[in-house]
């Protein structure tokens, strides 16, 4: 439990109301009640004065008879205080007994490892790191301080993590990647010998896959927000700060930069690049080796700059009065050639 | 093993032929054969002659010197028949020696619970529920009766699934859903704190995901049937009887109407309707805040009625006719303006 | 460790420059160093000068100062240098304590078995299959010999796999199909219990998900590679040597032709046939019934020729083009129709 005041003060936000207020839980704009906080901001604003929060997160402007806290970010301010009163749970301590951890793994102190996981020869795993039950630690693993990993995770041999990083349930990562050779009979398989690295502060969603590298390395820079059932090949690199929506699947060799944003759905052919800061929007296919410049916001398959796109489409929705005009003018063509022929020696 | 006779009483349809044919498994018309119950309708009604199946489920008409069941609905009828003939099979009792249920968990009568699953605290399984091996149940779970959860599903904590459920093997339920906020620099995590509520007879894929509320609630209504590698996100609210076809995803916030119809590989932007008895065709992409009226077909990206879909595809192949058409215009427009300047003076 | 001279004569290749070189590692042209071997073919062939590879695979030509061998096929060559190099690691022996073996099922000598693993009754494992931590194997499975399945993989009963499979983490086999009939109320499930059968030397990705059949049977044939994340349906049927790449799905009962290849992220429906070595473009989507034909190219949703769909798109971007000469055209024959009042009594 926290007072309106504390909360306040933790986001550097300015209270007005009843400092007094008692907040336990947090809750959206809608269905948050007595001792739930809630935010608002941009139209919802006008939904403050029906909520039933005992207070709600705003920006400047005026909220009679409501206890509220200006900020400038009320979403980002929610967010703060969200992490602040649900910290990451860590359900269990230790090592469990059931756990299988060989003797030549380097735990950090306060390691917490769930019931029938398995740590392989020569992994390291950070201070403070939650593995949940079923987990599988391939061999020279390194994970970092203060991780947490949920249930039925593989990491196959050689993955590094960084810090803070959250892995939800059934993740795969490190798996070989898509590497074949036709030798005229059948596919070869390509040993895939390069290895994945991951950066601090990534997330990675339930079911997803990141593979490790062909010969080279596949790289998840720091931040990186990676949704369910994503697919990630051989020799991609992702930069900070990349936010991956759900069932996106980049392939091999392509490279993301910094802070660029892909929608849901999305398919980036092999050996692409997203430069920094673009946006490609849901169920955008991106061919092979094709450039979205830093900045722009691609759509469509095969993806073009939005506005591009959004032109297209409405001369595609005028095509049928196109058609209608082009035979009306073919009409009138005919009237003047007879008229001509008929009026004109 | 049953007789012919015993079946068309199970079904309430008029045997002729063979009253005591012996039926010991169910096929398809073409490979079903001896002691084989198969079913036929539509155009496949032609091909019974040529079936060696025992018996078969049909609809009204003439089927001579052949064993046959007339009914009005000779799929619905064998689907009846099958559940009949192969009950849900539980292939161990019990709780295992090896699970691990924590002493604060109330277990219903006759629930099996496989190896090496874990069952956290607060958790509730009604009776005749079966939990194969490998399986975690978050604290605070309540799982209703006669479920079949297969092997490496994960349920976070305080997931609710209705009575008859199947979870096919390594979905994983209740995980957080997408929920971060830019502050600038970096991308937040949104503690994802609200539930996810699961209905009676629902039955969800292998590998798909589910996640749980951000604040609010996700709900998943009674007799659904989400397929594999599906993605849910969280606060989606899916109505009673839904049919959502593998790969199809849908994000944050969006509701779908009861007895909608979502094809393969849909995906649906966040805060859409897709209301009441819908149907959105495989690889549609729905926009974000698009509404699909009830009843309607929609189809293509973005989502469109399916008439109007078609009618541009009709149009988008007359295109390089139209540009012909143009050209032969333009030629004939400037012979008419020669003609003019040299015969009008 | 080999020296390049005993490469050279593995891969039937000649050498050129220094024979006793010795190769410890594979790596890219790139990035490969001191003691490692790369390959060139292409346009890459222009990089080898700048590469640090002690030895590179090379198509016939001149390289100074360089030890190289000349191959036919280096990428090929690449790939069983590789093999030979790198043997599948088999990171344990014999079945471990914790593993739970029905008394009726069958191993093949040297078997692996690792931690938590399941095999129900019935099921026969060939020899020098390795099966990692936390795989569940139904009753009645078949494994051949010298298969490697990794870490939480789920056989349903009844699947059967021929020899040197790989099946990579989390991946599901054999779950029901997507099989219900709507009886004007709800969905009854249509019991799914037709098998699974997949050949030799098939490789399938992590998390992916192959069903078994309804009635009949679903099969992939030998040599078929199979990504990540992909969903293959019921009753589908899978030809020698098929490579489907990610996050495809193959619906109900449709069949796919030897040697064909299938991109990332398509959709193709139900019943449809896809030809042999016909190539389906990434994110193609096909439609239910579709065929085709054997060694095309198709692309785009609905599914058409290459050719087709290339026309199509540049008539689309000389649409607005179009627009204007037909706004044009319409002035010019207002013009002539005046003119013609004007001037011709």
């Amino acid at each position: 439990m926290r007072t309106a005041r504390e909360i306040a003060e933790f986001v550097g936000g300015t209270l007005r109301g009843d400092h007094s207020v008692e907040i336990h839980e947090i809750g959206s704009l809608d269905s948050a009640g007595q001792g739930a906080l809630a935010y608002a901001e941009g139209r919802y604003v006008a939904n403050i004065a029906a909520s039933n929060a005992s207070c709600v997160l705003v920006p400047p402007g005026d909220y009679p008879s409501r206890t509220v806290i200006v900020v400038d970010a009320p979403r980002v301010a929610f967010a703060r205080v969200a992490q602040w009163l649900y910290p990451l749970v860590h359900p269990f301590r230790g090592v469990h007994d059931t756990a299988i951890v060989s003797s030549q793994v380097t735990l950090g102190s306060d390691v917490a490892l769930g019931a029938w996981t398995f740590v392989d020869d020569g992994a390291r795993i950070g201070a403070r790191t939650t593995i949940f039950p079923g987990c599988f630690v391939g061999h020279d693993c390194e994970i970092g301080e203060d991780c947490v990993v949920y249930p039925r995770v593989v990491l196959y041999p050689e993955v590094r993590l960084g810090d803070r990083v959250i892995l939800h349930a059934g993740t795969v990562l490190g798996a070989d990647g898509f590497g074949f050779v036709f030798d005229g009979t059948r596919h070869l398989k390509v040993p895939q010998v390069g290895r994945l690295t991951i950066g601090d502060d990534v997330e990675v969603g339930a079911n997803a896959c990141v593979d490790r590298g062909a010969l080279d390395e596949t790289v998840i820079k720091s931040g990186v927000k990676i949704d369910n059932l994503c697919q990630i090949g051989h020799n991609v690199q992702v930069g900070s700060h990349v936010v991956i929506s759900s069932q996106t699947g980049i392939a091999g060799s392509s490279r993301v930069g910094d802070h660029a944003v892909i929608g849901g759905q999305v398919g980036i052919a092999d050996y692409c690049r997203i430069d920094e800061r673009a946006t490609v929007g849901a169920q955008c296919g991106v061919p092979s080796r094709k450039r979205v410049p830093a900045g722009e916001v691609y759509w469509g398959t095969p993806a073009r700059p939005l506005k591009n796109i959004k032109r297209q489409q409405a001369h595609l929705a005028r095509l049928p009065r196109m058609a209608e005009e082009l035979k009306e003018l073919q009409r009138e063509v005919l009237e003047l050639k007879k008229t001509l022929a008929d009026r004109v020696p």
